[in-house]
């Protein structure tokens, strides 16, 4: 063959690139089987008796199980309602409004729900629940009974939480990002009991993306290998991380427990299966909330003080409350922690003028 | 920091490894200037006067892409038509079905509202043309006046097609998958005139899955820098694709002339302004059709001969009609060339048996 080398590398026939792989499924037989060592390990999820589905991050399949749930449960002529309990992770409303399908619909926080005596009449729920919650890192569980739940483990790991046991509902979400930190590999997960959900969520994978990036899946068999290798080592990331998380954690802490003016969630520390001992919290966010009457806008009053945050609204939590991303380089953490304590030294000033100024 | 080196590279802080890339947006800016250029260098679209929205392959665009033409142009009480000529892609049809919207709806092929004298009063149209087609690889044009029409250029390029001029359609899509073969790694972009329009798409992409897999969109740019340093010489991807694709059809062919009971599209050649020469055909597919009356389901009688082949009933086309695919590895192809020459030698007795078994 004259046309040699390059050429033969980039197209040297497509089977071999092609979309399926060793198996003949989307998705890698090896991964899988690591993401199952990976969960056994650290004790997080139990994953003997579930099916598990590729995702381009947990995102995608935030509607890909709506779609699994509510084509198997329920009929046209009643839509399912999608619902979570606020303050939730507002990428589950905007999925639902987005795609608008005439099978399911947004419907709002389960504490509407949850007062409605009537509520059996409107069809089925399926509820979002986050575990620790994004945004205020609380432990959930499901509001509404005898719903379709779907829980987003997202956070379920021993560097931003104790692992009390094994997660074992019927359906549940992990993610690459918050995992390793790898967002933009976009790579997530489901676990799934039930066969014929599981078969519904990866037909709505293949329909609208064909599955994932191969080489997303090859480099997330990397970094699970080099995690699992490690583990209970002198380089595991979860006592890595959790030292980081913990130590942020802290010291934010020891700055805004000396304010009025806002304050920071109560984590409780709890019993850690995998780190076998007490864990002080080690959060991934603060869900910061502003105490004084004039702050009505919190993230707008933070933002005046060089702080980027999340504001509250769009998950119904109220203007009162923002989150803040402790997710980040030490650097910036270093950043934010001097721009808080700046605001906190602040205040004996600023309340000073502002109560004067009012009377 | 004593948890140095594997963990530091693991974890070592998210941001270096977040959604966002160079310039804060989900698509590297790198790899949009070199999918310019190879438009530009080759020849095959318009892309000064466009936006340019990346994907997890093109397929993930087909729903994005109505959504954000239905949502610009159409109120919801009249949801929108989505068309497209048979034989068409069937996953058109089959996005459409799965997502369900209440702003759009699959309303079958082009035919049937062609001779519709009222469908102006049926809301608009968003017409998909697939050009060169998938499956029966002809040049194609919209259908219906004055609708949204999305462009699939995914086999416009010089080892499949001779390229006449550049595509200039508002709204034309793209995908690695048919460019170098790389369908594994989910790869596609659409090129958008219209700015509104291509921030919907874009703003679809970003809620439906955060972007596309970073370790792709770095494999894809090294792609078309070897691709685009090649271009004219003696490694050209294009002029080597164009030489396997062309042989392989010129192969088959010479087989099926000899048989009455299978049939090939027919395919003009054309003048290339890339390769600057008159081409003679390369396509991807063979789109056989069934002469025999008693094989009335074509890509069955030909599963029957040890020859899988895509079913044209999906795709209205009828069951006479089914697709090979030509994208295949040498000894694949060698395979498939072996068992249609058997398949045609078998003919002059089989057709014997068959005639004299009805008398």
């Amino acid at each position: 063959m004259r046309h040699a080398a390059a050429s033969a590398v980039v197209f040297s026939g497509w089977h071999r690139m092609s979309y399926a792989t060793t198996g003949g499924g989307l998705q890698s037989v090896e991964l899988e089987r690591h993401i199952r060592r990976l969960h056994r390990a650290v004790g997080n999820a139990a994953v003997d008796d579930k099916h598990l589905v590729f995702a381009t991050g947990s995102t995608q399949l935030f509607n890909a199980l709506v779609y699994a749930l509510s084509s198997v449960g329920n009929a046209v002529s009643s839509p399912a309602s999608v619902v979570a309990t606020a303050p939730y992770y507002a990428a589950y409303k905007m999925q639902a409004d987005m795609f608008d399908a005439q099978e399911y619909r947004w419907a709002g926080t389960t504490a509407t729900w949850a007062k409605n005596t009537s509520r059996n009449s409107t069809g089925d729920f399926i509820e979002f629940v986050t575990s620790p919650n994004n945004p205020d890192t609380t432990m959930q569980k499901p509001v509404l009974g005898g719903s379709s739940v779907i829980v987003d483990h997202a956070y379920y790991w021993p560097h931003f939480s104790h692992i009390p046991e094994p997660a074992d509902e019927d359906v549940m979400l992990f993610t690459a990002s918050k995992l390793s930190g790898h967002a933009g590999s976009r790579f997530g997960w489901a676990l799934i009991r039930d066969e014929n959900v599981a078969r519904r969520a990866a037909q709505y994978i293949r329909t609208s993306t064909i599955g994932g990036s191969r080489e997303t899946q090859l480099r997330i068999l990397k970094l699970l290998k080099v995690i699992l290798s490690n583990l209970h080592g002198a380089e595991d990331i979860f006592a890595f991380g959790y030292n980081v998380m913990r130590s942020r954690w802290h010291r934010l802490n020891a700055v805004v427990s000396r304010s009025t003016r806002i304050s920071l969630q109560k984590i409780p520390p709890g019993y850690c299966t995998y780190l076998k001992r007490i864990k002080e919290p080690s959060p991934a966010y603060g869900w910061v909330k502003c105490e004084w009457e004039e702050d009505h806008d919190c993230s707008e009053m933070l933002l005046g003080a060089g702080i980027i945050s999340r504001t509250g609204v769009l998950n119904e939590a109220g203007s009162r409350y923002t989150r803040v991303s402790l997710l980040r380089t030490e650097d910036d953490f270093d950043v934010l922690l001097e721009r808080v304590t700046d605001l906190v030294n602040a205040e004996k000033e600023k309340h000073g003028q502002a109560r004067s100024s009012a009377t």
